[in-house]
């Protein structure tokens, strides 16, 4: 038996036109403001691309383009500057920043309204604590995903490889507001294969190239791999694809898997926070 | 073989001492204050021995009694004088309020470096995001009773049963910050007691008198109860003490264990708190 192939490019697709439709039922347009400083090459590709996808969804395109010896204080203002304007309704800093800038304090700038990429601790704390807020892009399409398969996830063991507060430690807490009994391992574990191989549900973001073999597969699991690697025969991830498909019940290629998701659910939060910000109240 | 019993009320006291050290080398004494809404009996207790302990540590008392018809634009007042007041460096809103009060928004006004019960969204975004930050008491204190009984959390896997905004989610989070392969359980967790068995530290705050037997718990297991619940015979806890101790390592008591680590964990937090205040920058 064969595992099912997850299709993320259709999904994020499916999610993208959602997007759009959203868009069309607002007074006014979203706008995402992008911050690139610098120019490092894999940065500019990911902006220029959530950049071209806003566009598509029928959102303003509200880029800024820093140069790369800017100072914290400049950068601060930058951020004071779109927390305020009204236009902007999604701020969205390209990781990582110069090693000069702080950017965790950069961030805090960010009003967890519009901090669509779900990274300021105000965010962290409402995931945490359940309450309504915008959760970070990658971990909210792995979701996205298990829910466009029909993974049952109430009750099911869930097992997240990697606690980086980007995805593996809100991907848990995602997995437990959806009552799967969820367990986190790291590189500290002891025995990462046997624990893997409890999952029905096993996401995979350790950064580490084939990490997951089949041997850390239960038969029958969902298997989604976050990873994403260039070698010698193009880009891979996490999970040893072609011997893990063996054995799961479903899995992510790596590319079309999780990758086309962050960008698609960016725009989602995006819809969400003008959603949010255009209500009385705000 | 029996289980070491751990002793709380000892952990505590230690902690405590520890604490009215703290406050010793203050330039200033830390001034504690503690709200109480109403005249429930049980919150009437807890926030009198709150206040004892506090002054016994050496801190200023400065408690507020309201009445329990007091309107929530007053309660807000309050909070926030005591949020400017130079003299307060630690806010404890006791719970529950009367059903009248909205908990979430007051607790929203408590600035997070005077929130000593570690219950506003910026401290969960702390802990979340690893930052630091004042804990929870409870799970803090949960902590601090392994360490002080120099259990190994390490590689080891950690059992949280019950996923609570005030113990189970930040227990969860401080174990993964310690390194521990941690897994969270709760009533939807379709075997528990086989997940319980997995646990070298197995943490039980589940609110269901005896829910872990001897069948949940692997031999040599560290265990620690949170659950305390009155009953004909006197308190017991979540866990079935008498059967557990003969197969785990070590277990603590209700009462005796858990139970007075709170307290401790609040005014370790309150000199924590009066040392960052009076730090410069703030």
């Amino acid at each position: 038996m064969s595992a099912t192939i997850i299709d993320g490019a259709a999904v994020a697709r499916r999610i993208r036109a959602e997007a759009a439709a959203g868009v069309a039922t607002l007074d006014r347009p979203p706008g995402l403001a992008t911050i690139l400083v610098g120019d490092d090459p894999a940065s500019a590709v990911y902006v220029r691309n959530k950049r071209r996808l806003c566009v598509e969804a029928g959102m303003r395109d509200l880029h800024r383009h820093l140069d790369g010896d800017v100072t914290e204080v400049d950068l601060a203002a930058v951020l004071d500057e779109l927390a305020q304007d009204e236009a902007v309704t999604g701020i969205l800093l390209q990781l990582p920043l110069p090693p000069h800038l702080d950017a965790a304090s950069l961030i805090a700038r960010i009003p967890p309204e519009k901090d669509v990429d779900g990274l300021t601790e105000a965010s962290a704390g409402r995931l945490a604590l359940g309450r309504p807020g915008l959760r970070p892009c990658t971990p909210a399409g792995v979701l996205a995903l298990l829910d466009a398969y029909q993974v049952k996830l109430a009750g099911a063991e869930a097992v997240v490889v990697g606690r980086s507060d980007l995805v593996g430690r809100p991907m848990a807490a995602l997995l437990l507001r959806r009552d799967a009994t969820v367990t986190v391992c790291h590189s500290r574990t002891r025995d990462l294969e046997a624990v893997c191989r409890r999952a029905d549900v096993l996401v995979v973001a350790a950064g580490r190239p084939g990490l997951v073999g089949a041997g850390a597969v239960k038969p029958g699991a969902s298997v989604i791999d976050v990873g994403i690697h260039r070698g010698p025969d193009g880009l891979r991830g996490d999970v040893d694809f072609e011997a893990v498909r063996a054995v799961a019940g479903a899995v992510t290629p790596v590319p079309g898997g999780v990758g086309p998701m962050t960008i698609a659910m960016l725009l989602a939060n995006t819809v969400t926070a003008a959603r949010r910000l255009g209500q009385p109240g705000h």
